[in-house]
This record gives C-alpha cells, sequence and structure tokens, in this order.
C-alpha cells in the first residue's frame, strides 16, 4: 500500500514516521490513520530499524480530527465511526492492540518529536508513545469535553500514568491550552527544545538509542514497562527473572560485558 | 435535614459547600460528616449544578478530629467509633461508596479550595477531590502516625496516585507539615494562589467548566478516570469506545462541533 | 553468621546498614547480598531498632554487580546465576519476597542514604527502600540496556511508580547518567544535601520517626503503602478501616493523643 498521508523513511537504524497534511495542521483522517499502522508495521518488521521517531510536518503536530469527519459525525452521516459491537466486550481488547492504542504492541522504542500544537486524538497518539520532545512554541489540549466528547481511545487510563491524576482531571476536565514549559513541568513531555533544534536533539536521541545500547534490551525493556503497569510487583519479578536468564544466554550480554572490559564502543546484534 | 455545620450555596451552576465551625477550625465531628454527606446529595441531585466547590470558612480547611471525639475513642467510651464488622470484608466496599471515600462517586466535578490548614481526616477528604486549589498559606499534614493511628480511610491507596510513593512515604511516615509550596511541588495540589484570591480563582476556573465545556463530558470522564485506575488498558479502551459511540448520539456533542464550526460560545446542555 | 561485607550498627534505635568494600566502590557480589539480608533481619527482628539506614562506604554506594561475577556469567561459568526453574512460575513468587525484591516486607521503614554512584543491581535495592536522601555529588544510571541486559529484579514494576512512566522509558532505555539534582526533579530521590551533611540530615530524620511518631503507625503504614499498590481503593478502605479499629485499641493512640493534649513530647511504645 502505497503512503498518501504519512512519510516513512530510515536512516542509520532510525526509522522516521512523519504525519503529512502540512496545510491542515496534519488534522486527522481515516486514510491518515490507515497509513500511520502500515508505516509502524514497516519499522516494526525491518531489521535494520532500531528506533523509531514519530513527527508532524509543518507548523503543527495533529490539531485533532479532521473537522469534515467530525461533522459528519455530528451529523449523524457517517456511521462506521461507531465501533462494531465486538468492540464493547466489557473484557476489552487485548491490551495494546486497540485500533488507536497499539503503539505499546510495536517492539521497537517510539519517540514522539512535537513539533506544534497537539490535540484530541493528535495528542492520544503521542501518549501511547515512550517518550515525548517537544519544540518549545508546541502547545497542547486535550479537546474532548469542549466537543461534547469522552476521554477517547484510553486517554483516561494513560494520562494520569504520565502526568499524575491531579493533572490528569485538570486537562480532561477544562479542555485548556498548555504550553510546552507546563507540559514539562507536569511530565507530559520528557525534554523541550528550542523548534529550530526539535529534530536534531530527537535524532540524537535515537542515536544514542541505536548504538550505545542492545536493541534486544530494549525490546524486553519496553515489553516489560508496559506489561507491569497490569500486574502487581510477584508476577513483574517472575518476568524479570525468566527474561535474565535468557538475556545472559545472548550475545548482545557477551557484548555488553566485553565492550565495557575493553573500554571501546559496543557492537551490538540484537540477538 | 437542615445542614448545622456545613453551609450549602448554588450560584450559576457552582455548588460552594462550605465547613462551618470556623472557631474550631472545621474539626471534625460526626454531624458535619452526615451533613457534608446531605450536601454533597443535594448538589448531585440538583440539575442546575454542574460544578462543585469544596472549602472550609475562617482561618482553616480543617484541622483534623475533634479532640472531644478523639478523646472518647481514646478512653474507649466510643465504640461507636470502631466500624462495624461488615466493613471488614476483605474484598472491600464498592469502590467509591467508603463512609469516607465516596467523593469519587458523586457525578460531578468536585474541586477543593483549600484556604488554611488540612490535617488527618481534614486531609483525606481533599484527597478525594479532582483538583485542590490551595493558599498561599494554606499548609497540611497527615497526623496520623503522630497520633498512634494508621493511614485512614484509603489514604495509603490514594496519596500515592497523586505525589508518588516516595512523597507518600514522606508525608505518612514523619506526619511532617509542609506549606503551599511544597505541596505544589509535590503535586499534592493543582495550583497555589494567595490567599485573598483563592475563592474568586476557584469559582473562575468552576465557571469554565460549567460554561465552557459539556457537562455531559464532563460526568463521563470523572468515571473514567476514577474507574481506570483500577483497571487494565483493554477494558479501558473498550469502555472508551462504548462511550465515544454513545456520545457521538448526544446533543452535546452536536453543539460541540456546531460553536466550534460557527466560531460562537457553546451552549451546552448536558443531554 | 558473622558479616564480611555489610557492616551493621544499632544507635538510639536506629539501625545503620553499610554496604562495604569501599575500595570496589561497593560492587554487588554474592556475599554481600547474603549478608545484606542478614542484617536487614537482624534490624526487623531487634526490638530496639524502629528505623533502618541503608548505605555504602567510601565513595560510591554500589557501582552494580561486580565484574567477575558478570563476566563468570557472560562466559557461562557460572550458571547459578541464572535461577532455577521454579522461580518462573507466571503466577510470581510471593510479592515483596523475591530474593533482590524484599526490603517492602521488613516491617521497619527503611531510609536509602546514597552517597555515591549508584548503577544497575545497586540502583535496584535504593529503589526498594521507602524513601532516600542523596548526597549532591552522587549520580545514578540502571546500566542494564549498555550490557545487553533487561529490567533486573522487577525495576520495570517499580520505577515508574516512583518517577512516572516517561522517566522510566528514558532512563531504562538510555542508562544515561543522571546528577542528584536531575534525580530530585524526577522524583527518584526525596531529597538532595550536600555531601559532608547526608549522614547527619539522614540520622535527623531517622531519629525524628524513632521519637516523633508510633513505630506501630509506621509497621501498619508500610504495610498499607507497599499493598495498596496491588489492590483497587476497595479492598483498600477495608483494611484501613480494620485497621483503624485495631489502632484505636493500642497503647500507642491512647499516648498519641494524651501527648498531644498534655502539650509534650509522646512516649510511644510500639504496642
Amino acid at each position: 500500500m502505497a503512503l498518501e498521508q504519512v512519510r516513512y523513511e530510515v536512516d542509520q537504524h532510525v526509522a522516521t514516521v512523519t504525519l503529512d497534511r502540512p496545510e491542515k495542521l496534519n488534522a486527522w483522517t481515516r486514510r491518515m490513520s490507515e497509513d500511520l499502522r502500515e508505516a509502524m508495521r514497516q519499522a516494526d518488521d525491518d531489521p535494520s530499524v532500531r528506533v523509531i521517531i514519530f513527527t508532524g510536518a509543518g507548523r503543527g503536530f495533529c490539531a485533532g480530527g479532521d473537522m469534515g469527519l467530525l461533522s459528519d459525525i455530528g451529523a449523524d452521516r457517517d456511521r462506521h465511526a461507531v465501533p462494531p459491537a465486538g468492540a464493547f466486550d466489557p473484557r476489552g481488547p487485548v491490551d495494546f492492540h486497540g485500533p488507536d492504542s497499539y503503539f505499546p504492541s510495536i517492539s521497537k522504542p517510539i519517540i514522539c518529536a512535537l513539533n506544534g500544537v497537539a490535540a484530541g486524538i493528535g495528542l492520544v497518539y503521542p501518549l501511547y508513545c515512550d517518550l515525548r520532545f517537544a519544540a518549545s512554541e508546541a502547545y497542547f489540549f486535550t479537546a474532548f469535553a469542549q466537543r461534547g466528547a469522552v476521554a477517547e481511545h484510553g486517554m483516561s487510563w494513560l494520562l494520569p500514568r504520565l502526568v499524575g491524576l491531579p493533572n490528569a482531571f485538570d486537562l480532561l476536565y477544562s479542555a485548556r491550552r498548555i504550553d510546552a514549559a507546563e507540559a514539562l513541568r507536569m511530565g507530559l513531555v520528557n525534554r523541550v527544545v528550542p523548534s529550530a533544534e526539535l529534530m536534531s536533539e530527537t535524532r540524537a536521541y535515537a542515536q544514542l538509542l541505536a548504538t550505545q545500547v542492545s536493541p534486544r534490551s530494549l525490546k524486553v525493556i519496553k515489553r516489560q514497562l508496559w506489561d507491569d503497569q497490569m500486574r502487581g510487583l510477584g508476577p513483574a519479578v517472575a518476568v524479570s527473572q525468566a527474561e535474565m536468564a535468557l538475556s545472559f544466554l545472548s550475545d548482545d550480554f557477551r557484548e555488553g560485558i566485553s565492550h565495557f572490559v575493553e573500554r571501546r564502543a559496543p557492537r551490538f546484534t540484537g540477538e
């Protein structure tokens, strides 16, 4: 499938996935959703890719749902917007595989570079990334309560785990705008950098992950961190012990010791 | 039932519930507990009320349990202080309906305006509010360990979810006083304002919620945020999808799109 | 068993447990692990001990696994490093009793005084302490991904509960060094003090816990805070009510009221 509304590039073990409707502040469409899933699948499947950067083209990251789409839903002209009955299974879909909550199931780190406004569904996806770097001019709002909508796609589960319950209430109730500095204080973003340096700083961090640490470790650690949000310490420790034993048998573990003892740069293979 | 130790007022969609024993720093009594529950029930039932402010009269918010009450318990003269056997069901009462932990089951946002000292049970109730604004002169302490007591009414569940586990240990172990600035750094309060401006700033925020966002959205989002503290991502996403579909059929969703497209102030009805 | 690599001292109700291989930056060995467990058991069993301080001798706290040990594992010469099959029970060991995650099961507060570098397993143990004070010159890194290892001993469960999920991804993915100031901003440590004052400030805090609050309260509160990480609000409230009722019958509760009413220092017994 050719990508139309998303750009996909790979350079030096780092895939960059870019929302690409800059004239519309990358407003969300069904096509964009499908293109994004396809691009992430490619990054996941490509053995040369170790880290994924997710960003937007132009001034904005994603201003939310495209108004044409939302108006159609509001006018009840687009019944497909309503999830099919199966999606209402109270036991829920398998964790991390929902239609708009699958980033944690991608096996490689995803770093979001927030180049501008992120709102509504345009803020949902960044929250499912593992880290977020923001341009100093970016700003954010949840939008939903202003639209008569709800905390969509699991945002009410995820947001408190990033910024704490009190900030989550503030952001979801008021739908007020916060700038990058406040987002940093809340813990919503990991780092704020001048707009002109956002991509270079994000790429430098991605390069660090791609070259200085083990791809095998990244994969296991990503799985552990997300899964441990939903189990007690006992099972988490049991998994960590099993994974520790497996890591001891890996090439990357031998290399991890060797490069340290030999005081040289590592050459991890991910095996 | 006439209220004696709590004041209840409604103005422009906002109910204000005020602990009203200012000569005793609003020290907690059984009567106050009953009056508070009655006032909250009124606010919940009144369709004109969209947001609730919870505060204290005079210099303090609530200095903790009334000493007469505590002395009676200490002298074993008040056996009624001991919860009845049924309360010890290890499966617990239904979440959010405990005798001192029911604020999350009130269907409207509760904003706490901490006008002065809050300690012991006087700190428990603010923690169950959705947001907390504090006067710059207010201060807080958990008190329990100084009294030979325990983390009462679920505070050991709630506090780490607001301020993180390390701060929760510090506050519950040491029972030390923290001022409003430290409370803000920990995330215990959302905002600190000069004492003279506490009520006007709290009312301004409450008015924003009462007029700029959908009451229907607030109700659903409150339910989602509290419930999602106790389930995994899969069920949380399933609920959010079901609620999203229902929201698309609501009047408030149509109005949410219309006022945005028409660039005018919203007129939400909560339907 | 005589302690070789750990020092154990008791003074005025406070036990101090010190990793004692300063010439190796207290690098972790099997013997150290066994000595530490023995020292913690002594502190737990000694009725005169009310609080435990955990620190390292010399410039470092613990630089991670001893390189001899790690090299043996890497060379597959030490099969004992692999946990026995029983440890892989997917239901997990009983919470808080794992071989390197048992500090929460010690019945007294553990305060970690981080005097210098803490990395790898040398950072795991501090995370299982209840509070962390750090010298201003100390620094920290997770190390695992640089070694081709995983998030060991439950660190992926614990770290997000201390510093939030976004910081946990950053620290575990990048394995980058953070200094004490950044650790404080993240919430990884409760307090940073000049190196020369680390032990005096830690002891002052420990003395406050040993003399100003009830040992009985500390014991119950520690149990509540850790257990409540793994249950919903309903069961947490039920336990807090049962514990509240028991506390009302205790000597420490009577003393807690009496010393307050009589405006004198408390004399808690822990009964």
